[in-house]
């Protein structure tokens, strides 16, 4: 096992639970706030699903974004504080379950949409996760996808795929444990949606309104018929 | 017309024609000598055509490199002095032609591939040849564009497209009036294929040897049958 992997993703988000609760839902993350939560609503919405499987859904707010427009809106996560909090929020039908699971086809369920808001920072677990994608789709199905841009996420370090040391930088002392993550540079997230039966639609660049740099990237997919 | 614009790029290239034979068939451009020359040579292969259309093949390297291969090739410039010096250095069928003229449909031919090594930098020239692309490739075709990655070529102005002022830094002294280039953000880019009938089927990030930056980017993409 790496030095960085995905079961310390795992153990971060335990840890981490309760603070991200109350920093998500008071607001507390500025990127969110001023960019990346209406550019993900924006992006599902605009292609009109009918429901919606949030894959990582955490505490929930984006299911429930989306469930206001309605629109059935199915959560997972692995963590149970995170999916407890979605539950007693309420605006869809929340589950704990993990990425495993769902690749093992333990989700009996076909969605006009996935969305994964900041949910597939893992090596092994997203690679696995993605093959199951096509199986969890209606024809036409769209899976979408934001996460790190590789412009503004891969800094001074090498410009290749690879595993990253996390930070709660900017964030309350009540975090711990930062969760590493698996930088995947553009030409690898490509290949993770063409390798898997999945064709590139659209690419979002939401821009940051203070540095003009992109806050993040969204990547539109849809299963090949 | 804005100040800068699409017929610069032409001016500039009946400029800098004879400069540019002697700089491509010295190799003097070290990016192209470490990297990108061989980068799009390997994406065409690849691909293993039997016919391919390089579309602003310049003095016809990219295309002699192909043909001996055994692949047919048509290489189309729309200046005379480069189409020349690539009908004297053979290897290719070589016509001078316009990409207004491509895309009026007055290139009555298909093939397996288009390659666009670094000739596609401007803004209504580009996006008009692109609606002409799918009539191009025979089905399952594939159109292979190697260009300036917007990671590396942003630079530090905004990441917008837009127009942006050319140089000649590091050429020699022969070269003069830069032609200004059409800078496309990554999701531009995506639309361009995607708005045009061509699925993107794979992006590769040539790395430079010294810096390890994408010394390139290069979209794939295929005609929706």
């Amino acid at each position: 096992m790496p030095k960085l992997n995905d079961e310390q993703i795992v153990d971060s988000w335990h840890i981490n639970a309760e603070p991200w609760i109350n920093a998500v839902r008071n607001g507390q993350i500025e990127s969110r706030t001023l960019v990346t939560d209406r550019a993900i609503i924006d992006a599902v919405l605009s292609y009109a699903p009918r429901s919606v499987l949030d894959i990582g859904c955490g505490e929930g707010w984006l299911a429930r974004a989306i469930a206001s427009e309605n629109v059935d809106v199915v959560g997972i996560d692995l963590i149970p504080a995170l999916v407890d909090a979605a539950q007693r929020a309420g605006g869809g039908d929340f589950r704990v379950m993990s990425y495993a699971e769902i690749a093992a086809g333990q989700l009996a369920l076909t969605v006009d949409a996935v969305a994964c808001n900041f949910s597939l920072l893992g090596k092994e677990a997203v690679d696995e996760l993605f093959r199951s994608i096509p199986s969890l789709l209606n024809p036409q199905g769209k899976v979408i996808v934001q996460t790190l841009h590789p412009i503004s996420a891969c800094g001074t370090l090498p410009y290749v795929d690879g595993w990253r040391e996390g930070s709660w930088a900017g964030f309350s002392t009540e975090f711990s444990n930062p969760a590493p993550w698996y930088f995947r540079t553009l030409g690898s997230w490509a290949a993770l949606f063409v390798n898997n039966g999945l064709r590139l639609c659209e690419i979002r660049e939401p821009p940051h309104p203070k540095t003009r740099v992109p806050a993040s990237i969204i990547f539109v997919a849809e299963k090949i018929a």
